[in-house]
């Protein structure tokens, strides 16, 4: 792409939310990695090493840090292995990446198989996603097995629309963009995993409440705009999925690097606010499933970013990932953009910003 | 395609279902042909005929024959016609029919529109979906707004799929064909606007059950595979969608059309029989909402019949439709076949038959 990534100054992350790692975090990850391999989803070693450095158990662990049941924490970290394996190996850089005819068909043929215990396939990723969908169905109701799979349909939905764009060679405007990024970030299931992992029932008259939604899809766009930011060297290298934050900033403003990295942070940072802004108005009267699970949402936040900023994932350039060690981060103390909303040039995402939502 | 459509006999259909026609269907088909012309959506007068000519006033006056409030009958009308029109425009024929990647896009930029009121959009059929959803919400709860919504967005990514298969000319076997038809026919959100016509708030303990699931899924299998009996001379015309159950038999077990014809009658019929099976085994115990639910399910699949053999849809041929006449039906008074499920190549299905789902 030409960029010199290596000269851009990226921002500390603001982030004011607590945060906590599982304390069974090593032996769920354990666990994961005796599964990935005898699964059978990975295609070789070295994809195998890929998706055991996507240290995904400590992903959930911060997402889901006071899990009482193992097995839940397991089974939502699979999820996430899962994940990030069937990304680098069926839509970001694996042979579909550029076919959008039959990503359409297998995205479609995993979501049967997740719905449908008697579904069969011969697509290792597809079988792997139904034992995960089994393990769901052993410790949670069916509704929110039921969510969770509208959460993943929504994204294999993203991840086509995405797809299809980088067949047609297509660079979207920052409104589109956004609301791509909504949902192909998978930002939809891995919060629809709280629920599972932490054994919540939230009742629908919550859980479908607009202010609830809208709380939901700012933690997704926080989360997914700080992954743009984390895997921003990883993108801009060759033969990368070349849609992310800063390429369509750069193109719907026509400003260098530099610049969309500042303009994204500021947009990311005024999105953060809201929600920490209507957090606080839906809080004091939400069920204690209701609570359990918009805390999730903030360990979340924070989570992906303890996770983001240190995982080989994004930072390993070599062709075996390296080891993550938990260093020190360091967060910014202020926000770079207070201004209220809506965001500018957004309307997709305006409703979040509406009065009467709190 | 080269087969003899006309030397066909198709037998008559099976379907000891109750019906009922609402009795103010006039009046709301005058206000829904209003709609279509005032909102902008068709291309021309004629694209706007045949959209009139779906008479999907009646088809929804059919689907919920005692709706109370004739703004729900009219608001699920609409989208069904919008839901016609833009299958004529934006899938089965229209120019993205073979581009995945353009209808990927569009498909999120619609449930986009429907999620967030906020979204802008310039193509016409988007706003016209966001019209639909803005009256839903005035009259519906958001459990019942996004039930709709997660069901309209598993139907496109149906399309999509079909879309896929004929881009890459791809002509699916019988699981796969079911898998897809059950999203692609539009059932998931058809059934869906039962609780929003009848006003209906099925609590969620009973929506997600398993064997409400599969009654809804087996009411959407029937429907579907009658819509592929009903459009059958249509579909085998040049120039539209060549997947249908017909043309998947055909080529599943190397047999001419009146085999085709012959197989397809029967899985449906045992389809059908499963659902009659498992309905009395769910009634007895379910709330009045949900009953009036599974109801619905009942008049759907019965009254896509009386729509469908009767719509200028798929029986009139010329540039501008003909008239819908109300004449008189035949059914089969027995079913074609009542062999036991579960169907066999058809694994994705097969768990309607499960034991232990009553």
């Amino acid at each position: 792409m030409g960029h010199q990534v290596s000269e851009v100054e990226l921002p500390p992350i603001f982030c004011p939310l607590e945060t906590a790692l599982h304390p069974r975090v090593r032996s769920v990850e354990r666990r994961a990695e005796e599964w990935i391999h005898g699964i059978g989803m990975c295609g070789s070693e070295r994809e195998a090493a890929w998706v055991v450095a996507t240290h995904s158990a400590h992903f959930m662990a911060w997402f889901a840090p006071h899990a009482e049941d193992d097995d839940r924490l397991l089974a939502t970290a699979l999820w996430v292995y899962w994940g990030f394996g069937f990304d680098d190996a069926r839509c970001d850089t694996g042979p579909l990446s550029g076919r959008p005819a039959q990503f359409n068909a297998l995205a479609c043929r995993v979501q049967r198989a997740y719905d449908a215990p008697s579904a069969v396939s011969d697509d290792p990723y597809v079988i792997a996603n139904q034992d995960i969908a089994r393990r769901f169905r052993s410790f949670a109701g069916p509704t929110q097995v039921d969510r969770f799979g509208h959460a993943q349909r929504a994204w294999l939905a993203g991840v086509a629309w995405q797809i299809g764009n980088q067949s047609a060679g297509v660079m979207p405007g920052l409104d589109d963009y956004l609301a791509m990024r909504l949902l192909s970030s998978g930002g939809e299931p891995t919060y629809a995993l709280l629920e599972l992992a932490n054994g919540l029932e939230v009742p629908d008259r919550e859980m479908h409440r607009p202010a609830v939604r809208a709380l939901t899809e700012m933690a997704i766009m926080v989360a997914a705009l700080d992954n743009d930011r984390h895997s921003l060297v990883k993108e801009l290298a060759p033969g990368h999925a070349d849609q992310n934050i800063h390429t369509v900033l750069m193109a719907e403003h026509s400003v260098p690097l530099q610049d969309a990295v500042h303009l994204a942070t500021g947009l990311r940072d005024r999105v953060l606010l809201r929600f920490l802004d209507l957090y606080d108005q839906v809080r004091p009267t939400a069920s204690a499933d209701l609570r359990c699970y918009l805390q999730g949402l903030r360990y979340g936040m924070r989570g992906n970013n303890e996770w983001g900023l240190r995982v080989p994932r994004y930072l390993s350039r070599g062709h075996w990932p390296d080891v993550m060690e938990l260093s020190e981060l360091t967060y910014a103390e202020e926000p770079s953009d207070t201004r209220p909303g809506p965001v500018e040039g957004a309307p997709g995402i305006a409703w979040w910003w509406d009065r009467d939502l709190g």
